[in-house]
Formats: structure tokens, C-alpha cells, sequence
């Protein structure tokens, strides 16, 4: 056993009901799910979160996630639409430390949404130029170490 | 202009901050942002739903929020997590009809939240056990269809 839930399901020492997996991703049933059919796809490879990871690991999980929601609106589970969930730092409302992402079945009258904070409203135009450029120079910054770190594209 | 805003912002007949465009992406600032700094990245090719859009078009996304994320997180902007969210149709909360992940800075007090339904509780292994099995049929189903469509990895 080691200290993370989901690295002890990979190695197969804590059960889990597993519905897909490849060589770098495994997927499985969420114990407590929002709806049931909810599902975690998470890199067998142990990242804590996101920075963890290299895109050529991430890119999958979602190309999986697309073929699992798929799965689960014909599995005859209750399912008009699907939300894919990923929180990564605990600020986030991340509670187990290795980069899951969800596929949550939803449907109308199921009771599953969002509190949202006094801040939420649309902003103007030069709110969100500010935000962006901080994030484009910050982004830019990134683009420039990225070459050493072998993580572009 | 067409009855799309996003295909209309891709285009350049609508407003909005880009942050970063590739040749089958772009990202933008969320007009209502639940914090500052909340980015929407979009496929460039018109997708109402994530079965409208191959995953060689869908795995990128999760690419570039991987990489936003980490630009967010190094921005200066109040960022202490970052959730990631994609809603695939009205029931589960889509509301602009072109696929689109959302990039969501987080801190702690920011007010953000969830709240679940009735039915939000852990599960027996044997509940998780039918659920799943569904799953996996649909899933064995589509990798039958797969390889004709075109989809397949």
C-alpha cells in the first residue's frame, strides 16, 4: 500500500470498480458519486496535480473522457447531458492528491449545481484585457522556459 | 455573423480577449468570470457537442488548459487552485451551444462552490458494480462502431 488511494487502485490493492484502461490512464467508478455512472480517469503515473504531468499525459485523459461520456449516455443510465470535472490544489476543492478528472452524468431536476461567490458578474472590456495580459505575459514567460522542459508541443 | 457567439468571436465579427489561438483552438476570457482571470478555450471548428467533435480536436483542449493553468497560476492574479469544466449539453449546465473548457482560478473564500442532490452519498461496491458494468457495455458497443467512424486512437 502506499500513502495515495488511487495509486494502491492502479497496483490493484484497494478495490475499485475499473471500466477502462490503457498503458498511461485507468478509469473507475467514484465511490460517492454526484449521479450514479460517475467516473474518475486518472494517469497511472502518480501526479500530484496538474504541473505534475506532462501534456502528452494529460491530452488523453480527456480524449478518454469523451469516449466514457459517450458510453455513458447510451448505457441506459440516467443521462441528458454530462459535466467533466478536474480540480487541481485543495483551494480548488481537490480532495484526493492525484490529478482525476470526472465524468459526471447529469439530468434535469438531479439537484447537482453551483453556489457562486458576491463577485460573479459580467465584467467590462478593460476588466478583462487587465486579467488577460497578465495572463498572456505570464503565459508568454511559460512559452520561453518551455523548450528546456520538453513540454511543448 | 452567424447564430453562434463563439463561431462569431473566432471569426472576428464579435468581441473578446484572446489569449491564445493555434491552428484548431482558441481561449478567451469568460465574460463572467466566477474569479478573475477565468479563461474559455474552443475548438475553432464549430462543435455544439463533445459527440460533434473528434478526440484528435478534443485532446488539445486539455493540452492548452493544462498550460493556461499553470500561466494563471503564475499571473499575479488571486489563483491558489485551478478547476477545470466542460458542461456537454443543457441538463448539465451548458448554456452556449459550442463546446468549450472552462480554466477557473480558485481561492479559498472566493465563494465558489457546489451543492449536491439528495442522492450524493457513498456508494455499495455492488451499486457501483451495475452502474459500471453499462458503462461498459456502451463502451464495447462504440469500440465495435469505432473503428468505422473514424474515432478510434
Amino acid at each position: 500500500m502506499t500513502n495515495c488511494t488511487f495509486c494502491d487502485i492502479i497496483a490493484g490493492h484497494a478495490p475499485a470498480t475499473i471500466i477502462y484502461e490503457d498503458d498511461t490512464a485507468i478509469a473507475f467508478m467514484d465511490i460517492k458519486p454526484i449521479n450514479p455512472g460517475h467516473l474518475l480517469i486518472i494517469p497511472r503515473t502518480h501526479a500530484t496535480y496538474l504541473s505534475d504531468m506532462d501534456e502528452a499525459t494529460g491530452a488523453p485523459l480527456f480524449a478518454i473522457a469523451m469516449r466514457l461520456a459517450a458510453a455513458v449516455r447510451r448505457s441506459g443510465l440516467r443521462c441528458e447531458g454530462v459535466d467533466l470535472f478536474l480540480a487541481d490544489g485543495e483551494a480548488a476543492g481537490q480532495e484526493v492528491f492525484h490529478v482525476h478528472l470526472h465524468v459526471i452524468p447529469r439530468f434535469r431536476g438531479d439537484g447537482f449545481g453551483f453556489r457562486f461567490g458576491p463577485e460573479y458578474r459580467v465584467r467590462s472590456r478593460s476588466e478583462l484585457d487587465e486579467a488577460g495580459a497578465r495572463i498572456q505575459a505570464a503565459l508568454n514567460r511559460g512559452a520561453e522556459v518551455q523548450g528546456g522542459r520538453g513540454t511543448k508541443e
